[in-house]
């Protein structure tokens, strides 16, 4: 057994003894991580300075910098994001479906936990404290691999919670960190069947594929979002243009932004000046396709590729349609799953582009930018899933367990 | 593009336009899709001869020369199959989730469809109607790979299954079969992603491996069971009996066949005459460990192998322990995830076995035998799986259905 199956057997007998923790000894356990959270993070900001400091000295980019980057504050925030948790209803025990059979057989399927989740993420630490809080939750197992980058930060953060756990008496290897952060360890985790039963990765379009090409574990793709808003040729221009511009400008490395706008040719020579007025107010670059250029001078001709591209940056493409049909052609040629509006007076054609639209959210009249655990009411998530299978959309507690079906009898036979 | 690829692209236009379809609309065509099955016997029993001729001259077993053999009472019950989806309700279109936000956004979770479906199955032709009737109820296309050994088979049902679709003006994509059985051309099958949803397997060990192995479309894993009966101490010994002689012998290549006893060591001398005496009525060669030996000294000694082994035949291997706790571990060790039952007067011990035990279903004082989907109420299923993510134990209708968020709102930004 080399170190990372160790691992991977450490977490799956950790996790057998976590199904017997009642649900308010968790949610204890959880505000007790919190408070030692915040009794630590002397400590923990000393690690993260050295991470940043490295960073620096490598010359990463500021805003990557940034990412990495802790305060009192932000630790905080860490912790009062584990006492959320805490407060939040357990799904664990939930009956999805009963059945009494004619024999008397009780036959009862039962929300559980997975047993060991695996988590690989990029630079922000504040998701080790995330990912455990929500893991634990659900009486899983957490094995988490970060990046080297915030090697440091990281093990400050789970030594703080390990302590927690410890201190009430429960195993710590419910929340274990990998040390060796290389690219061959990262792809054996990925293969860990024997101990991982589901792998979420968090990050960019570079580490989601890396996992879904080479993991053999269950994943769970999160993420990536090439939104669109379309403007339907009835809609409301000025409507139409705060959505758009809420839409683009809230947050631009966020998901749920949008990246590309589709225009009904109809409305085009009115919708675009208005919409293109908003977001000069936020000199978001545009590039258009020929149709849009005609009438925003302005506009810098769009590519192929550029129409495909995730920008997170103050950046939209436009492209001009003749019909509903062809932007949801449109969009489901470019998008990733993520979530797509149509601007519309017509209810008729609202349906048309929510069911034609592959997406896990599906916008008439809204902004995309509502994506989002909290906004759902779902409270705090573990990412956001552009896949179908398993979880769609904000994946809240209840994407972390699977069912058991319970069957009592008195010697039924078949 | 190549041959491949094209059965892919067609099956995700076929699928754009099952989503319109009514529910009502949907069972007419299943209903009538029965009728053609029906209408085609001899042209479907013709091809099967063909299949089946070239299969004793391959000298294959009998045992699988049966399975593949078709009569005119098996057609009509597949299609009686079509008739029973026809009448069960459809999941499509349940609210799973709602909530109203402030701003007046309101967010629907909706089950829909997943879109493209492959079923990659093995000699049995009536999968590949039984396939076709559950995705389609669900409004998937499905794309079937079955075996070469029952291709002339398998065209004869998916040609009068296109045909129903054709004569009811629904794309006949709807359900393709690879006309290319060749294993080159199932593994690019299984990296199909761009056009396929999800990927179920059903079939042996061998063909379920192969498929997780390679597969980079979403995968569910259907059907092993290395099922255990653990007999505990204070277990009532006719119960056992019973219960272990119906869970091995009312058939034996079902994959919720008990395949290994467990007996707690106090009261293996009454449990395991009274067992083996049933067993022996059917011919059962039971392979025990030295403990076990002891006290029928019939039993032939088991391996290590034994343990790990899905004989689906007449065969047991017996394994003694000091406790349930030794019982649960051993189970985690050598189960494949499917069913596993204790016999127990015990509540504490029940409790203890059924959360600690990592399976679909889990029995106390009942047959592994019950776990399929018509046994649960379930109506018909696509496989058991046993897996944790998405559909875990048998899968029906609603295992083939994911979820979107429709939100509506007039104008809400963030």
């Amino acid at each position: 057994m080399n170190a990372l199956e160790k691992i991977g057997a450490d977490a799956k007998v950790a996790a057998a003894t976590l199904g017997k923790l009642k649900k308010n000894e968790i949610d204890g356990i959880l505000r007790d991580a919190a408070k030692e959270l915040v009794r630590s993070a002397a400590e923990i900001l000393a690690a993260n300075a050295a991470d940043v400091a490295n960073a620096e000295k490598r010359g990463v980019k500021a805003s990557l910098v940034d990412r990495l980057k802790l305060s009192e504050k932000r630790i905080e925030d860490i912790a009062e994001g584990l006492r959320q948790v805490a407060e939040l209803p357990s799904p664990l025990g939930e009956i999805v479906y009963s059945y009494k059979k004619e024999n008397g057989l009780k036959i009862e399927e039962k929300r559980v936990p997975f047993g060991v989740i695996g988590i690989i993420f990029e630079s922000r630490p504040n998701v080790a404290a995330d990912a455990f809080a929500l893991c634990f939750k659900t009486a899983n197992a957490v094995i988490l691999r970060g990046g080297s980058d915030a090697i440091s930060s990281n093990t400050a953060i789970v030594n703080a919670l390990r302590r927690a756990l410890k201190k009430n008496g429960v195993d710590e290897n419910a929340v274990q960190l990998l040390q060796d952060t290389s690219r061959e360890t990262a792809r054996e985790f990925m293969r860990l069947n024997r101990y991982v039963d589901l792998l979420i990765p968090r990050g960019g379009a570079g580490l989601i594929k890396t996992v879904t090409e080479n993991s053999t574990v269950p994943v769970i793709e999160t993420g990536t979002g090439n939104c669109h808003v379309y403007i339907d040729e009835s809609a409301d221009v000025e409507m139409a243009a705060n959505i758009v511009f809420n839409a683009k400008t809230q947050r631009y490395g966020v998901c749920n932004a949008c990246e590309s706008l589709i225009v009904h040719e109809k409305i085009a020579d009115k919708a675009l000046p208005a919409i293109y007025a908003r977001l000069k107010e936020k000199n978001v670059e545009v590039r258009g396709d020929e149709f849009s250029r005609a009438i925003c001078g302005e506009f810098l001709p769009a590519t192929e590729e550029d129409f495909g591209t995730e920008y997170l940056d103050a950046i939209l493409s436009v492209k001009t349609v003749k019909n509903v049909d062809e932007a949801i052609a449109h969009v489901n040629k470019y998008n990733t799953g993520h979530s797509e509006a149509i601007v519309t007076e017509s209810a008729e054609n609202a349906e048309k582009f929510m069911n034609g639209v592959d997406a896990a959210a599906v916008y008439w009249n809204a902004s995309t930018r509502f994506t989002d655990g909290f906004e759902f009411g779902l409270g705090a998530e573990i990412g956001i899933s552009t896949q179908k299978l398993h979880a769609r959309g904000p994946m809240g507690l209840k994407a972390l367990t699977t069912t058991k079906f319970y069957c009592t009898g008195n010697g039924q036979t078949r």
